[in-house]
């Protein structure tokens, strides 16, 4: 049914390309925005820790200043920040033409993301039922973060063939379905998911992949000289991955339980994400003629250790068990660039830009298997009696689960964010199909050009000095000129 | 009587440009720096916290180590370091040709303002009578880095017209005036300004402007080909807005109070600066043709809501406050974008590189009245008795001000910061008139060549294996084409 | 002997440059970390702060989570692991075709270094004898970074002249070589060294240095036009530079006693760095034709004050005595660059890429002696009794320890160093003589090429729509291609 209407609906975009959104894209940030606020106002207010209040609070409960939760995340946060707006936004600008649109539409989306992330979330796990109101404190933002990360990397897989309004809309259905889905997972099922390797990896992964699918342009290699990177694109890029690198320890231990609960996560991911370089090196080189580094694999499989080890950081998976993790993964997303993304593109229907299907989709299931089997192996013995209901919160209604049974449920919620992802990427990209929102034709994907205005040289250009030293002589010939402009021009 | 006298003043300097500073750069750093060593030999000492008696101190308080400021204020401090140094440097970096002076230029004088600001404002705020020296810890070193903001704000008007002396000397006079503006506007009138929406950000604006007016050239439409950005600059300076966007709740939380002081303002912030990127991609596509976005409002107008923020981000400005501050914070800043400074430029005379007054100045403003109003409306309904003194200070010989009465204090606030900038930049503009200092011509504006070695391209240049696999047919060509083919690829 | 012997290598060498490692690469990275994997799984567990039992541990020693040492040194920690992979990383992208050499093989080798690393330190430091495993925390990971900084520097003076299989061996033994120089120094000497002045820099320098030496390549020139950087490549490189100088004051205080020693180590770096970059600024552009300033300076020397104030940060240096050493090692590591580097090319065939002798041998050397100085000269009058017995560690053994006997230590210290550096640098740079690591040719330096796949513009390079608009008319006429000339120039 889906493919036949997908096929319909083909017909009727193609007809008409039109990417002007000089009416659309002003209208849906000043509408949406203005609901934020009113949303806001009605329903959300600070916290206990974060409100003046704060000071009775803090000598009701005999607490110093410093144990304010703030003190706690607030560095967690700056980090998971940085990972969002910098290392997702410079990661997708390797393409050699759409650094304006990587940078600046993940700038956008993650903006207006994290606030109806605030509110989604906020309803399902932060709602005072005495006052009917959300209180937020630096645990919410962070949250808010993490459900932005999903609809980021969805963006990889449709980078450059798609308009800043179906971005826009993508991370409103995918907020939306991230607040459901987590609530199912964490809430309901009480599987626990300290990285999101499931909750936002999985999910985030195979949402992207489903839009992409439903999105699928037959006539893109149209466009395919601009696929490709250049030699700066590629630095600019390596920005975005050591950021998100560095900081995944911040990532994966951000909200997890004060002490050593945060201290284990960090040192789990570390080790994970160490041991991955390695193994994409090895995989890299070893298939690339005369055994040469692509950098796409470094930028990408590099990550992947962080993604699979995100369920696990907070057990005791033990360094060694870290670094397994990080040691496989290494290989199969890398693997994954060489063989399955262009058999995806080709067979599939798949057109995943970024090869987040290597980066997100894949680690994140091996890190929500991994998860079941470590929950499911936990002992008291290795853990302690407390340690163990700390971690796995074993308490109220869940006092008497055991961890077999907790193993069971990880998996359970493994099977529902692959439920959402797959499903909520058919719906949206069902109303992505739609011809209204301006997306660009195929001749013209991975160019931001109709999105940005780009720096024309004025009329009046005069060279340097410095220049008429280097290049006096040259002024005399053309013929290869436009080769050297399309050169120059690329970068 | 100053335009006339800057008119004389004008011919004097056209008539001989000599951007040579290869004598008075190095005196003025070497004499300077040394002036720094001999002041902080008399007069800089370590506080209770920094000092080896600390141990003693602590058990006498009963304090844990974990409660020393440096805990509480370090994170901030590096993410405000991380601004002044990355973010001001870089989102300098879009003029295609003076990405070495913004950066490099910046460096310097931060380097040196932070340490004449620790200077001067420690004999305001942290003198110790007792042996009349200045205690310095982690505040002060954030409040150096505060101070320098002003400065580099400054620079930001006059960027690619000045000569690296005149920046220090700008430098200079700027942290002076700054640190005798702070102590009036936060000691005597008694305003609060944690984020300094009034202290730093309006002050900075009108004194770069100021200075700008003072600084008119006629002819810079001469070098209007070196003032339009290139891709890959507009890259460099996404990473400039992107780390003063991210770590400006770390700005603005920096020196509020401990606990909910600065968890407060961090949410705040946060919240406001989400707002205005949307309000802000609103504005931009709605007024280019085909809806197209502009980099320069990307880059700048993303930020006014965090500098708007400033000074109510430690009240309870609610959550929908920091929306509703934001959301307008972009529409203004990018209409001030479009309509202003054109305006500013063609019948003011006031030319403003980086248009810092839509990013500083007008947002600035903006916060002083939007603190001067949460102030007036603050209640201990809503604060509550303890939560109203802490946060408005009010002890001591401010024990029994109202709230409404703080309100008009901090419009009064509002007022001296407006005046320092002006009347201190129309004074240092007249000082930096004179024919001494090594500013570039009207021609070579915008060009850091005069002030920065450029690499050449070695004489013998042979293209590599894989430039030939390109170009072959090039190489047919006369010896020169390889040279920019060279040239091309090696970007 | 080494010479000749060297001299018989080279001959051997030079026969055949066989730059393929597609069997060594994947073979050397997949058997470490196998071999990683087994020993983590024999030694490595997590230590009372980080495992579960941290609750019982917590409420035996009454303590708060927020007493942690995570959160006395996370933040730390995040800012020293952006200085080893961004700092380190992009401070060598200058090269204008090696930013994928020197950002991805700085990855590679920093990602199994800190996981060697954690083992080599583990044994000499953290090892419980009880059970025979080495239980690690977040100051393992600080020390792990801190012991792979000392290979990244040795990278430095080898950079675009070896393989990625010779840094892999330059790291194996550069990380061996460094835990037994640590442990003689802090442990046996029981100097101290927070910042690693002695242990890390110089170490890490004359360990590059004299593996360089090893290394001659006579011939180098024929790749000469590579060795020099293009415009946008040194603003990369100023993302290193920039992000090692903010974050330095975390680097010498992470692992520095908690309260004032991490306090006071802060300081005195964040006023050392300062002062460095004036006098980097004053020197640089004093030597100058016309006074400009040269970027190598100022991504480099400007550092100087960082790696010389290492040792005595955590001491009462003074802040004027923070001052005046970054004063000297501005002056110093500048003229080092202009005088010394061109010298030892020369005449003592140390060819150095970076000039790490400038930035991290000889500031390390002023930094062991200023520590030497800064100890011996220590009173009870300035420490207090229990400050002094703090700063030194004068406990157990070393409790009757005078300060004099300390600064003598000191010194001791600063040798062991030195003769680790040497000695082993000509061990490791015999070994990476053999001609079975893949380095390139004379002429083939400097270019990253042979080690990384580097996209090919395709053949069918049609002009956009909007390069049409710009250049058009160009392809006719030749007073148009100065355009095109001020276009690539540009970038």
């Amino acid at each position: 049914l889906t493919c036949c209407s997908a096929q319909s609906f083909r017909e009727l975009c193609d007809r008409t390309k039109n990417t002007n959104v000089r009416l659309s894209l002003p209208a849906v940030c000043i509408v949406w925005q203005t609901a934020m606020i009113i949303l806001f106002g009605v329903f959300i207010r600070y916290n206990e820790e974060s409100d003046t209040h704060w000071v009775e609070y803090r000598k009701e409960n005999n607490l110093s200043d410093i144990q304010n939760d703030f003190y706690f995340r607030y560095p967690s946060f700056q980090d998971v920040h940085v990972m969002i707006f910098v290392g997702f936004g410079f990661l997708m600008t390797f393409l050699q033409r759409y650094s304006f649109g990587a940078v600046g539409f993940n700038f956008l989306i993650a903006a207006f993301g994290l606030q109806w992330a605030l509110l989604m979330q906020g309803w399902f796990h932060s709602l005072d039922y005495t006052d009917g109101k959300i209180k937020i404190g630096v645990e919410n933002l962070i949250n808010a973060d993490f459900c932005v990360a999903g609809c980021l990397i969805a963006y990889g897989a449709v980078l450059g063939k798609v308009s800043p309004v179906q971005l826009l809309v993508l991370t409103l259905f995918g907020i939306t379905l991230f607040a459901v889905e987590e609530y199912i997972i964490l809430d309901l099922i009480h599987a626990k998911d300290a990285g999101g390797s499931m909750v936002i990896h999985t999910f985030g992964g195979y949402y992207g992949l489903s839009i992409s699918w439903m999105l699928y342009r037959p006539n893109l290699d149209q466009s395919n000289r601009l696929q490709s990177s250049v030699y700066h694109s590629d630095v600019f890029a390596m920005i975005g991955t050591l950021f998100l690198w560095m900081f995944w320890p911040s990532f994966n231990s951000a909200i997890t339980d004060h002490g050593d609960g945060q201290h284990r996560a960090a040192i789990n991911t570390y080790l994970a994400l160490a041991s991955t370089v390695l193994t994409t090196v090895a995989v890299s080189s070893l298939f690339q003629k005369h055994g040469k580094l692509d950098m796409v694999h470094i930028q990408n499989s590099t990550l992947a250790g962080g993604v699979a080890v995100g369920t696990a950081a907070e057990f005791m998976l033990m360094p060694y068990g870290s670094l397994i993790v990080g040691f496989c993964c290494g290989i199969i997303s890398t693997l994954g660039y060489i063989f399955l993304t262009p058999f995806m593109e080709k067979y599939l229907k798949i057109q995943d830009t970024c090869g987040i299907h290597n980066l997100h989709a894949m680690p994140g299931v091996i890190g929500g298997i991994v998860g079941a089997i470590t929950a499911a192996a936990a002992t008291e013995s290795v853990y302690g009696a407390e340690g163990l209901r700390n971690t796995f919160d074993f308490e109220g209604e869940f006092a008497d689960r055991s961890t077999s049974k907790q193993g069971g449920h990880q998996a359970a919620g493994l099977c529902v964010a692959i439920c959402f992802g797959v499903g909520g990427g058919i719906l949206v990209g069902f109303i992505l199909r739609l011809p209204i929102w301006g997306d660009p034709a195929d001749d013209n994907c991975f160019n931001d050009e109709p999105y940005w205005e780009h720096q024309r040289i004025p009329e009046n250009v005069k060279p340097t000095t410095e220049e008429c030293q280097n290049q006096q002589p040259s002024l005399s010939l053309h013929g290869q000129t436009t080769k050297m402009i399309a050169l120059s021009q690329s970068m």
